[in-house]
């Protein structure tokens, strides 16, 4: 259960197999930094190209394909005062007739007040003087190197994880990724001050971030994308296009989950999604859309964990 | 500011021009029922053939083609004990590779405890035994005469309403559907005791109701999709497939209410919405599927209303 | 085997269960004309509202719910000089990223020479002097009244037919649709003077007609959807969105077509269509997109057939 | 204008930046040999793992970001006698609905005639005896590594080319990929002696071949998506899902491709496109869907080229 400070001197633009940063064993936790979406740091200086890059990627000893690596979000806190989006909201989230109509996307400035819990536009005009958002941090990208050799943008996402821009991937959070080489290869990168459902303006408040997170080993873990557990939900997220496809994946892996942690059949699982379920948009805008299928914790549902039933 | 107690003697298929039942004030409070979707009232008796059969329609005087009828569900009460779905989980919605693994879809019924405020499946294995759920009503199908005199069935929805099957369309929630014929010629029904959301296994609990709500009519009003306030929510509802589409409405449709009521422009729209913005994804089984943009009452939308900016 | 010449004195913007403006008997001809989308006539006169007013709609003497009503078009004469389209293409078919930069749509007005059987845009710049297309005449909205009492804008379409917008409903080719109401009630107008695939400009070059076709019925016929037959090929062609949709119920047609005919089981018809199928986009353009999935006669599929095979 | 004979030992299941297993002059030509789609060669061997392995990469002096390596199709020369297919169509291609009544897909083996250009079925009921379809060779996955370092399983395609599955890459034809790293990088593989539009048994025919192909260099090209000259059609290339994706990006490179050819405006391009477009379903079956864009060469089109108009 060692603790390791990670000081990053390199960042990676894609999620693929690379020599690992640093090893750990699984329940050490790892406090490191994050860059922001575009290379910047905590002092203003981009130490990567732009396109999330990511710290790592971090090793867990003992870690094979066909296993489980979960990730505990502990803390994420802003370590610069500023972050960035863009605005107004993308092309592909308005009727396409009202497109032109839409000026072109322009960057603005938000000032973080970590002390107040929020975050507020800086500049604006008086008609939105006073407009101000609560701060909530996520990671925006984060997941582990993919099958087959692959290595993938940070722009896009899949099974391994990816640019899910999610907003309940934040403190407290912890999330199981398909493990599909030795070691895992953990990354992350692309923290967020605060963000909609969607990333509908193409970018949450962009932002540098000291971040500390544990790392768990499930052996032999049966899922096929990534699994959340919050204090108080259960949550698959998938991936694809159009928004139809990402929602049929989360929800055949969330009737996996039930069927195996609830000793149930798809029928009895269709019960309770049925009547139950919430689906949340995570991104509506990056090359692959995410949806989460979720499930908040009652006397039923509080049989499950990423850990397998009790 | 009349309450009007109406008992139905025939039921409509469509929603389209067709004679009114009755004809009321702006203001004025109607008690009525609905049929379940299958045609049954409270008797257990079939009294319109199956599909959403509808109560109405009601005219509004006064309401002409560019008003908006505001409808305000007052209260939803079970009239029968039991009610019904279906199970599994529509092929729509999973992984197509595996829709061959489930099984045909079947009919179930479930018991409604309007004392308990719960919905209980009524048999079932020793595995799901005491699996119970809030009873929480709402409209699946409600809306105003279609333009160009059309009449659409009632498994399908469109700027006028129709069959969306939306979980938030609930009692105390006031919805605004865009008028285009004299009169409005407001229809109801399809009442479901629960529904997840998405209504995934392609019904709620269904059953029949009394159901009291009130009309009001709002001259000139701006809004092209239905439009729904509650005690603490700004919502817009749209159609469509796919899921992508009916997002791109609402959100559309969204960005013009924020402009009207708030008086700011779409990029200041934006940064509202990028951050803040929920989406529900209402139904992903009809026809047409259903998706709700969402902002949660606060400083800012609160100064929103469906009557218009105070 | 009547011909009948009718005279139309009103049009319909629905498509839906009427009072037929003429009834024949199975297999009788009907010459009559059309309206262009916008209403206008042979003589540049608006004898109708815009939007696809239809020609009809016509009873068939017999015809019942379950047979389909097979129209063959026998020939298309354009009654004046002079279409128009829109330009430029529609958003909805270039990367939504791209969208700001095209101006905003205008009507262009196009000659027709059918004696050289060409088309000719009138004016145009220095650059597109001498653009000349062929002269390709087919019908862009027909079909019969759809189930249930419906009456559908003609904006769009459905299992009934409607604003499919395909180039290959031309002269020579037939098509079969399933009836619903007694006496099939067949509509007809939306003629182009050409088109490419998709009506990505959102018309072809719209224009009014002298058509003739003939009228067949079969009965107790299997199709769900639009089925056609020309001297070279066998089609059937479907609605919905996105355009994975009516390619997946085009397909679904034809499988059960090709089991009809030719007496094989589905993985044997798959043998065929997977390295024979063709698929057309017919429409990308209206509220239902429609594709179409083809196959050219050869010793295989000339034993299918609109009326079965032989 | 060399020619040169390489007899692949080693091959990938990504298409990435890699060590050249070649390096060749802008304009020679390379006669080669690819493996079947499951990695089995002209002996039946299995030479690699499955999953369209492909043969290079190719580097071509010169060859630098932003210009276009052009590849032409010289020949494809079946070398056995055997390919193979799955059957029956995929569950993506029918009516969700409908997918529970089809049998599980299942290998199944054909005989390749290359003297009498033909493909039949090995076995088979009495029923599709005689079944036999025109020997058509196409090549299913080539490209060019793809920007920003990524490799990518040949499972699916980009703006590099990858698995697009359209049968128009065929002898004959001349393909543009955009270069992202120096050489260009080019691999190919997954040859097809037969495929029907979109692949929809997830197969074509699979086999091995003997190509021969020549690479010719474009410097600083415009093309961002794959390009295509034939003796008779002008043809781009898109990826991405739903269908209407792929089609939005082939459309847009299209009109790109017209603006920088002829000298015209968005608008004067729509015009032809229009009443002149044609679109293909290359593949409905890869986690990337692919459509063609496509022109016959006519007056007008046959200024246009894959070298820049004359």
């Amino acid at each position: 259960m060692a603790v390791h400070r990670f000081a990053p001197t390199s960042y990676s633009n894609v999620i693929g197999t690379q020599p690992a940063v640093l090893t750990v064993a699984s329940g050490d936790t790892i406090i490191t930094t994050t860059l922001d979406a575009a290379g910047f740091d905590h002092e203003g200086a981009q130490r990567a190209p732009r396109g999330n890059p990511m710290t790592g990627p971090f090793s867990v000893e003992g870690a094979e394909p066909g296993d489980a690596l979960i990730v505990t979000i502990d803390r994420m806190t802003p370590n610069r005062k500023t972050g960035w989006t863009y605005s107004p909201v993308s092309q592909q989230v308005v009727d396409p007739r009202t497109v032109a109509d839409l000026p072109k996307s322009e960057r603005f400035e938000w000032s973080i007040d970590a002390a107040a819990g929020t975050v507020r536009l800086i500049g604006g005009s008086a008609r939105i003087a006073g407009w101000s958002f609560p701060l909530t941090p996520m990671i925006g990208c984060f997941g582990v190197a993919p099958e087959r050799g692959q290595a993938i943008s940070t722009a896009t996402s899949g099974p391994y994880g990816g640019n899910m821009d999610y907003r309940r991937f934040a403190p407290e959070a912890s999330i199981a990724f398909p493990v599909s080489v030795a070691g895992g290869l953990f990354f992350l990168g692309d923290g967020h001050a605060c963000q909609g459902d969607g990333e509908i303006v193409g970018t949450g408040i962009e932002t540098s971030f000291e971040i500390e997170f544990t790392l768990h080993l499930r052996k032999n873990a049966p899922g096929r994308w990534p699994r959340c557990e919050t204090a108080t939900e259960i949550i698959t997220l998938a991936s694809g296009r159009p928004l139809d496809q990402p929602l049929q994946f989360a929800t055949t892996e969330m009737i996996r989950w039930i069927v195996e942690d609830l000793g149930v059949d798809a029928v009895e699982a269709s019960h309770l999604l049925g009547q139950m379920v919430r689906y949340d948009v995570a991104n509506v805008f990056n090359p692959a859309y995410c949806v989460a299928c979720r499930l908040e914790k009652n006397e039923i549902t509080s049989r499950m964990s990423l850990r397998g039933a009790p």
